[in-house]
């Protein structure tokens, strides 16, 4: 099959081997696939991953268990394949297992590639009224939902989202449908724009919030948000940490002690309510999308995306 | 008045003018002073502070408004004093005031010396059963209980708090009070046999417990202490972080994104359930005093108190 390797470089294939299936697992011919900025980072070697990258798709069941009732059926895919046999799989928290594999990640090929294999039991089968395109939003959205996971937002909750990336963008979105008070800071004009078209409050410059929000989502990417994050954070407020990064800048946590902050990290979430907004356009995810290119131009995809201030940058497969 | 004055370096003054008051304030003659690791190192030029050090203290209350009714009795205050105006003092939170003093830390003289001078407001009187000395343990046993203040702890709660020092033995013993489970981690086969004495589990190796634990508390004072925190806690657990530190050695936060950490920053805690542990004995500390000097010889207490492994150095002012 067609697909996308990873090994120290990336390269083009079209004679991979098609994946292998257990018990348990469905094949699925990938139509669109979403370029991650942890994608980036494997590619400079984080995770030490060799293989197809990618982990954001949508797609079609080809083969399935036959009392899965899902051939045939457009679905997206939970990344984590828990071992589901330790304590942590059986408390459901298959995405923390410690014999995980992720799906482009770690372990398992991924989405970049013409067919892929996921158990079963990771698919969401998704509306016919969600196009294939902004299905491969359900990942990162469910990782946007994880934040609503670990804290709680009322009315009178002040939040900032630090970056309008693509990942900030999402949880600003969010955030912003609980009716709590949220202001998106970034750097891209453009980008805080399509934020205000959607009635969520920008700011290009931290000064004059320090110390001002009860909560504050890391979105940026970038080795010096946690520091930003803790300047503008409230006494006794919460931190969350969306960002993982090669290199972090020295962040002075003793202010974290004084000020009692509590730094919450957050990673994968629920797919369910992410694809809810996705069908009822809750959040919109169009203006979000940069460019689509064909698999076999996935190395400029993926140099694309990496760009400085870059938006979704997709991958058409099927 | 006799005191120990603080600017780049430590002098004993018998000649230094005593404290004035504004409304509001009780004057009080300090019986015991202890030596916190925070005064330590602030004699390395933490804080920036130039003034009389010390913050844990019993005392006399030699002055204060009539309608008080404080004057004479025996007290021990709480350190942070708010501005009383903005919005975080009016929450309850001028701990976290932003204009706020600290006794013998920020911009208020402290206990090292022969009076003090608090807000009424600030003081709590102690029971005639507890002793001066016992007393003292007020200030660090309400840091201790400030954990049970932030995280919930219940019978199968696995708790590990790293640190053998005079913070880490009274921490463990206000968590193994609540029934949870708790191992305390150090490096002094002395301090770990105290704790055994009593009832605390104990471990001198990390070896084998990766993972382990619901909680961590890092009160270790010492920059590698949140990365081994972070080493033993499990997925989507709990690391509380006591120590300020003037180096913190790098620390991989991926790891608490990618395992969901939370991290909740820790500093002064409630007084209440301190003085009632200390007068009910449900937390020991004769055991943790290591030894007690005159206040002319403050310079050589901070300095033992500085050595490595040295339990409570208290300083003997009245």
């Amino acid at each position: 099959m067609r697909a996308i390797y990873f090994d120290n470089g990336l390269t083009y294939r079209t004679d991979f081997p098609e994946p292998k299936l257990v018990e348990g697992d469905a094949l699925i011919r990938v139509s669109y696939a979403g370029v991650c900025a942890t994608d980036i980072e494997i590619t400079k070697g984080y995770m030490g991953f060799t293989g197809i990258p990618g982990h954001e798709f949508s797609g079609l069941v080809e083969r399935c268990p036959s009392d899965s009732g899902l051939e045939g059926k457009r679905v997206v895919g939970e990344i984590n394949v828990g071992c589901n046999t330790c304590a942590l799989c059986k408390a459901g928290l298959e995405n923390h297992c410690k014999e995980r594999t992720v799906l482009g990640i770690l372990g398992l090929n991924g989405s970049f590639a013409e067919r892929l294999v996921l158990p079963v039991g990771n698919l969401h089968v998704i509306p016919d009224t969600l196009s294939d395109i902004d299905a491969v939003f359900t990942e990162p959205l469910g990782a946007a939902f994880e934040v609503l996971e670990q804290v709680d937002v009322g009315p009178n909750t002040n939040v900032a989202v630090l970056g309008d990336g693509r990942l900030g963008l999402l949880i600003a979105q969010v955030l912003a449908n609980t009716g709590c008070q949220v202001k998106l800071f970034g750097r891209y004009g453009e980008k805080l724009a399509m934020a205000e078209d959607l009635s969520i409050s920008t700011s290009m410059k931290a000064e004059g919030f320090e110390g001002s929000f009860d909560i504050v989502v890391d979105a940026t990417g970038s080795g010096g948000g946690l520091s930003s994050a803790l300047e503008l954070v409230k006494p006794r407020g919460t931190v969350v940490l969306k960002s993982t990064v090669a290199n972090r800048s020295t962040v002075d946590l003793n202010r974290a002690v004084i000020d009692e902050v509590t730094i919450v990290g957050s990673r994968c979430g629920p797919f369910a309510p992410a694809i809810e907004a996705l069908d009822n356009c809750t959040v919109i995810v169009e203006p979000l999308i940069e460019k689509i290119y064909p698999l076999e131009s996935c190395v400029q995809a993926l140099e694309h995306a990496g760009r400085k201030g870059a938006l979704k940058v997709l991958i058409e497969v099927g």
